[in-house]
């Protein structure tokens, strides 16, 4: 495919830094010039843009990567079609993962970008075969280490990366309960995933009915969220148990988010608990082998994948705004562009 | 050693939850007859009472043990001379280690007493060769893993355990900088104990003075203290830097212990950090050989004890109080009785 015959590339600016909760105001659509590639570099156009509850954290500060400024392109993952390699080895057609933002196209140096050799549709290599089901692969596998009878409790998880190790848990024998904020969700994860139950933490009983869907004390808790969904899930942590932190939903759509952890060490002492930080990044030469071992599930159908898609790079701040809220069901992305073919 | 002539036991009642910070008017001490032992049972005499920062945590709720009751004895850890073995096969004239608490004498089931052949002065068997050396020993090699050339850093580093973990990670060939409440301390554990370097959190430069001695981002922190000491360290940590939460006495001495974690996952999932919680119950196999290298270490010079002992039971509420306002210097016991001889 050749680049749009206007020759105009669409972008998304982060224009405000949002003072409370994000707003779709905070991001402006202009149109630029698509330019050409120089000397390593490559013309990526866009085909599928991530949209993650990350992006909202990377405005907040310096996290994993440096803060967001205001004024630039807004950052997010995306699959693109390389429609010009320039005096790079990478033919034009060819299938690549890189950080392109919120654009229809992007000049990218060709060290920032990793050529895929796509296995199943392009959208599961955003979803179970992409940086969120890596994601959970190896912090539920390297980090949780779960063992076949113990039982998992995953927030977030009818999310991305929740709903993916609620279904790896359960293939690994494990017992799976999944937190969510709507009994729809729920319902969804027992019925089409297999969870053995899940709690709603908007209901006003959510302490009682997490008790109860537990049935006594869990032993991993896979942490999509924090603030006072972990703190319930602390509480429920059986002696020796261990928490995989992924990430911090509830703190990130805000200016304020809460300091910590004053509190919590005292029930890490008490029960011997081990709680430790991911990045998938950090497993990058694994890569392959966990890709291919999540295709391989998925192609036998014991892996579902959990994807929404939205349509057009307008859609993209309203999709991310509600990803914070909690409206998505699996792994929301942004279609910008059409599959190459 | 027989029992006082008058046949009289006295012991210091735990009488009032403290509504906020412990004072010595919520204990009490009275007078009660030397009970005999029964089946199974020994009768013991104090030699030295352990204070600890976990007695006021005890008082606070359910921990590790159960919540301490308003009327009962004051519990405490102790090394005791059996004055009578009763049916039991533990000779009179042996010393056990057990919880006899805060009383002159005690009646203690044999399978709650661990005998102990001393190698050393009892208060070495008090401090560096007690609880809280193994619990510094387990903690630091066990848990945190330092390797030469690490730099770890330990809050409470003048207390019973904090001196043991720095003088430990000395020896393991680390960079050791403590963390304490005096600049007199401070310049001991420089001074005498052979860390390179020590911060004082009631100093308003305290963050500074951390950021500088430490030279860098840490390894390891040693975490005995919790609350906002913690939240600093946390900020000073490499990479895949390690916890090991060992105690939270800021958050001890009150009615209102600061919940958590809120915001600390975040920074684990940024940087990948590890926080694990420990008991050093959990390595009662191995605590003969741990004491065995500490107390080579102990006759080689290279591991100081640093001990404290108050003088009578009459003295152990306000010890406890007075240790909760970190006025401690090293392991504080009580002495409530001559050792045998």
């Amino acid at each position: 495919m050749t680049p749009r015959s206007d020759g105009a590339n669409r972008q998304v600016i982060y224009e405000h830094r949002p003072q409370g909760a994000l707003s779709a105001d905070d991001f402006r659509l202009v149109e630029v010039p698509i330019e050409a590639p120089g000397a390593g570099e490559l013309l990526c156009r866009t085909i599928l843009l991530s949209i993650d509850p990350a992006n909202r954290a990377w405005m907040q500060a310096r996290t994993y990567r440096d803060q967001l400024t205001e004024g630039d392109v807004m950052a997010g993952f995306t699959l693109c079609e390389v429609v010009d390699g320039g005096d790079t080895d990478v033919p034009a057609g060819s299938i690549v993962a890189c950080e392109a933002g919120w654009q229809e196209y992007a000049v990218m140096p060709v060290n920032r970008v990793r050529p895929l050799q796509p296995v199943a549709p392009l959208t599961h290599h955003m979803s179970v075969l992409g940086i969120t089901g890596l994601t959970a692969y190896f912090g539920l596998l390297a980090v949780g280490r779960p063992q076949a009878g113990e039982t998992v409790l995953v927030s977030a998880a009818a999310g991305a990366t929740g709903n993916v190790v609620g279904q790896l848990a359960r293939i690994k024998g494990c017992r799976v309960v999944g937190i969510t904020g709507s009994d729809a969700k729920n319902r969804m994860l027992v019925d089409e995933l297999g969870f053995d139950g899940a709690a709603n933490h908007r209901d006003p009983e959510f302490t009682r009915q997490l008790r109860e869907v537990c049935g006594g004390a869990i032993d991993l808790y896979f942490d999509n969220v924090g603030g006072r969904v972990l703190e319930r899930a602390l509480g429920l942590l059986q002696v020796h148990g261990r928490i995989v932190c992924c990430g911090v939903v509830s703190q990130y759509d805000t200016a304020t988010p809460a300091a910590g952890p004053r509190g919590v060490p005292g029930l890490l002492v008490t029960k011997r608990l081990r709680m430790e930080g991911l990045l998938v990044g950090d497993y990058a030469g694994e890569w392959p082998a966990a890709t291919a071992e999540l295709a391989h599930w998925l192609e036998s159908g014991e892996l579902v994948a959990l994807e929404e898609v939205h349509d057009g790079l307008d859609a993209a701040p309203a999709a991310l705004v509600g990803l914070l809220h909690g409206d998505n069901v699996g792994k929301r992305m942004v279609r910008v562009g059409p599959d190459p073919g």
